[in-house]
């Protein structure tokens, strides 16, 4: 084999030689022109790299579509370099922040004196599809710093993220015509690749995210690997817009929020009797579990959160009073105050395990940018518990809050994913007490058959956790239960118990949460039923509606003998048209519309619409009230 | 008639002539020595005066005895003179602050180095009773200001005390023997009448009730006017102990307290039932006339606690956090949060009455030497409620938070008076909606025939009250709920609905609570109960005994079959003696004991033992079963 010879090693396992030099377009090329086509970047010997780079040496080597999750993040962030480009040539005075992929897309951060508009987005677009048209080559060029820094010479921003480039690291330019940026790469070998974008909505952002630095503004864009995927998103977009919680929220009077209080939820009557509903069925439920609901104090003394390592690790999130001269923090967590009610009496093993819950409010302070209804608030109700147990106790335990999660996340529909996340770099505590927790919960999940994924070292520093994953009715994923075991929180609040041998010995706890938040779970509710709830949860659950005056008295009976059943009822008895109240009670969402004409007074009967269904159906009141009962008491979806 | 003459009238419209300078004693021994004997002070033209002072003019009279409200005062102050005496006899060098009469006794605050305990109380009681078998006379003395001076010229305290008498009064010295005291009187004529009286406990208090000053000591006494009296008090202190709720909260593990959050109640596994209960049963029975419950933030910026007046008025009681460099407040009271949800809509007349509930979780700032287990805390929950009506509809609103209160403390046995509180000096507001608010109140109270007191001039200064006054079972009088109507809210925050013309008019504020503070009224009901809550509430509804290991398993079938039921139960499985778990069980106060033994499960019955009976009764399972289930729907007493 001659020194201009290299083997590159497909994915299949299979090798060709080429000569030394050659790119992983020229391979393509080489296997299948159609393959060349659609390549938009490679991995080679586990580097991604631009398909046009030299490949030097032997080299196991994998091509990327837009289909696969590296080509479609290549796409994204060149898709991101193209929207600078164009707008460097309808604003030629612009400077640039960063631009990275994001979840969908891309945006690119930008210093102007204008303020963009949404007519100025399309016109960058335009823009950006005649480069692509162009398809102009894309080339990576390495350069000492000094170049560097006169390329970008009047380009502030640049040559602060220059500074930042460890002295270690190679500097790198990509040029597209007329364009260059500062950039690790990789990115797809010409525009013409660039195809299935569009550019969403700009918005504005602090430089380097720090609120002391001036205000970019920042487009947003998104990019799929085909025509059809784009649609598809949007379609998901305005399926999502349509589920707004904050939306439905205000439509069907849930709660509302008041600059007095940002971030801190203001719950309707309608809102707040999905909140009862919730914690009233989880109540019943932890209560027939042998869980032990408390309640304790909103906040404590400071020393308490040193104690308990919050105040090391989260005081900044945290909202502290004075109390007596000395410093109080509002509560972010639970988990100290349980801490004091187990340590209030002596235990033996015997009164273990302890099955402590509580619906406990906490506050946590979050930027006012991060805010978003329901779910990212400053207050919220967590559905806590700690589960004080011997070491023996600990697969038991956490089967059984399995079973309980199950039990509550089928009730709503939620199919769900577990991950184990297992101990981290940072990890706290005995090695082998680690080991024994982490075989504790695969046993656990492996015994009941349950399919996980391992997180490898994302546990908590303080034990390995099982978190586990819902997916909405619009298949997003939002993590709400957590399963965790703590070593450490013993350790720090010195808890004891007495065991089989009279010797005082350290209990383990494990947090759990099935709601998570109650208040983010119900903004995850309104937007997996898209307001229409299961009758059990809404809010109002019949509408009775008098076709006319005359129909009032018998549909008053109605009413009256649903709410005798603790049916959610009301009358609408508006000199409305018929039409216009039941359009009305369709768009509240109510489970339930009856009608009363002259047919149901004469046969005493009623007629039933049940929400998203067109047809109406005559049944006998006693019916109505029977099928109502079992389903709200069968919680039916 | 000589002017050496004067008429005397009795309170029954007699009159009698006397000499001019006659006295009370002379007047009672004219009339009968029985009633010179009894008589302790009495009142000359509207002034309670010693019995020894001479009458110069023309008197209506009245002779006090022990058994007036008038005369057991002024026994009570002269009760503490007469500790302060042996107390002198006793530490020469002490020197004295005030010696008020308080409820039930007196007290006197002493300034001298040693500690005092209790077996020096002992040692005054019995110098006390000395001086009183000495029946030294006691002489009132009017002196100058100088004259006092020198009398205290070596008494920092009276010196200080008698600087603070306007000029304009005139100044008294009462003696008795060696001693005597800088006071306005009235006292007895002599020590000898000082008989039913007992030094209860000494504790700590600032001089003149100013952290700053010095700390004195405090020695409080009771007295009565007759021995039995003062017996039944003991009685009573006795039976308020064995109810105190916070032995009972660490008895029956209700709740508890911890340093690092003084005043603010953990509620533990027990407690926190009978406080769901609590909740439950009144947001059902709120559902039912039709309030709509709502959720607010606990804190809110401050600028809303200065528009709604509370900034002025309660500040001091207030906690404060900083949220993104603004002041927030601890919500004290649930107002201002109702306000902004009833803004957060245009109301229109056919809305209203809305009837906005709350449980709402306040923080107000409490001394900590004020804090009194549930009684008085620095959080607590209150069942609020904000009616929004119109001017007409008052009436019918405040008549519904009556039938409400009344239907609520009629499930606990209480007993309960009724205060209406009009204008104060200080009110705020329109005279004629004053004097329509007034008579709106009474008219209510008079149509539904309810007896009631008035506070003239106690109402709030936004608006009326009516103030509902409690009896629990040791008659000590407790003050939960309240229904008050305001006028000034509505202002403050400039609330509108448009009236029937179309134009925008003011509704009225109603605030009512019924339990006033859950944490509050969940403390009266312990004592109320001394422990030994109705079925509906207890903890712990049924305790399960097996006699030995061969019952345990019908035993378990029995707690099963309980369970299904949605009742409380609990089986008592540890190998001890069956006495010694009855007993436990009762000490817990379980409303039903049931005990499994071989006739029972060879009938396949119960033995049942309610709390408080000795008998235990022999019953079906389903007997069982149905009695509890009928005691809990009807929350039976």
């Amino acid at each position: 084999m001659s020194n201009q010879c290299i083997h590159i090693q497909f994915p299949d396992g299979q090798q060709q030689a080429f000569t030394k030099g050659v790119t992983l377009t020229d391979i393509a090329q080489a296997i299948r022109p159609e393959l060349r086509k659609k390549a938009v970047a490679g991995c080679v010997n586990g580097t991604i790299i631009d398909l046009t780079r030299p490949i030097m040496e032997d080299a196991q080597i994998t091509l990327y579509d837009a289909s696969s999750k590296e080509g479609i993040e290549v796409i994204r962030h060149s898709t991101a370099h193209l929207l600078a480009q164009a707008f460097k040539r309808l604003y030629p005075h612009a400077q640039f922040g960063v631009g990275p992929v994001i979840e969908n897309g891309f945006y690119y951060d930008i210093d102007i004196a204008d303020t963009l508009t949404p007519s100025d987005l399309q016109q960058i677009e335009k823009k950006m599809k005649q480069i692509v048209q162009e398809n102009i080559p894309i080339h990576r060029r390495e350069v000492s710093r000094e170049a560097a820094k006169q390329l970008f010479a009047h380009d502030a921003l640049k040559l602060e993220l220059l500074e930042a480039i460890p002295a270690n690291e190679l500097v790198t330019i990509y040029e597209q015509g007329e364009f260059y940026d500062l950039c690790r790469g990789p990115h797809v070998p010409s525009t013409g690749k660039l195809q299935h974008f569009k550019l969403m909505h700009v918005s504005g952002a602090y430089w380097r995210g720090d609120s002391n630095n001036q205000m970019l503004q920042r487009i947003y864009g998104v990019a799929f690997a085909t025509k059809e995927e784009l649609h598809n998103h949007f379609v998901f977009l305005e399926e999502a817009e349509k589920r707004n919680h904050r939306k439905l929220g205000k439509e069907l009077s849930l709660f509302m929020f008041s600059e007095e209080a940002p971030g801190m939820p203001f719950y309707l009557a309608n809102g707040q009797i999905l909140r009862n509903e919730l914690e009233s069925y989880l109540r019943h439920l932890q209560a027939k579990y042998d869980y032990r609901e408390v309640r304790t104090p909103l906040m404590m003394n400071q020393r308490l959160w040193e104690q308990s390592g919050h105040w090391d690790h989260y005081k900044d999130n945290m909202y502290f009073t004075q109390v007596d001269d000395q410093s109080f923090a509002l509560k972010p967590m639970n988990c100290p105050g349980h801490m004091l009610i187990f340590k209030n009496v002596l235990h033996s093993y015997r009164d273990l395990p302890i099955r402590m819950a509580e619906f406990g409010q906490v506050h946590r302070h979050e930027f006012s940018g991060a805010l978003n209804g329901l779910l990212r608030v400053r207050t919220f109700c967590q559905d806590d518990a700690h589960i004080f147990a011997t070491p023996k106790q600990i697969e038991d335990e956490i089967a059984l809050a399995l079973k309980i999660i199950d039990e509550v996340y089928s009730v709503f529909g939620f199919a769900y994913t577990i991950e184990l996340s297992t101990r981290p770099d940072d990890y706290m505590g005995d090695l082998a007490l680690w080991d024994q927790a982490e075989a504790a919960l695969e046993n656990v999940l492996n015994n009941l058959g349950i399919a996980y994924t391992i997180n490898a070292g994302d546990g908590a520093f303080y034990g390995p956790k099982i978190d586990i994953h819902i997916k909405d009715a619009i298949q997003r994923s939002h993590q709400c239960a957590t399963v965790q075991l703590d070593f450490q929180l013993p350790e720090k609040f010195d808890l004891t118990y007495i065991n089989e041998h009279n010797e005082r010995v350290r209990p383990v706890v494990i947090h759990r949460a099935v709601f998570g938040s109650i208040d983010r779970f119900l903004g995850i509710l309104i937007e997996h039923f898209g307001g229409a709830f299961p009758t059990w949860l809404a809010p109002q659950q019949v509408q009775v509606i008098g076709v006319a005056e005359a129909h009032q008295g018998y549909a008053k009976q109605v009413v009256e003998a649903l709410q005798q059943a603790q049916i959610r009822v009301q009358l609408d008895g508006r000199p409305e048209k018929l039409g216009k109240k039941i359009r009305e009670a369709q768009l509240q969402k109510i489970p339930y519309i009856i009608v009363i004409g002259d047919r149901e007074v004469a046969n005493q009967s009623v007629s039933v619409r049940k929400h998203g269904q067109q047809a109406s159906i005559e049944k006998s009141l006693m019916q109505l009230l029977e099928g109502i009962t079992a389903e709200v008491q069968q919680k039916s979806l």
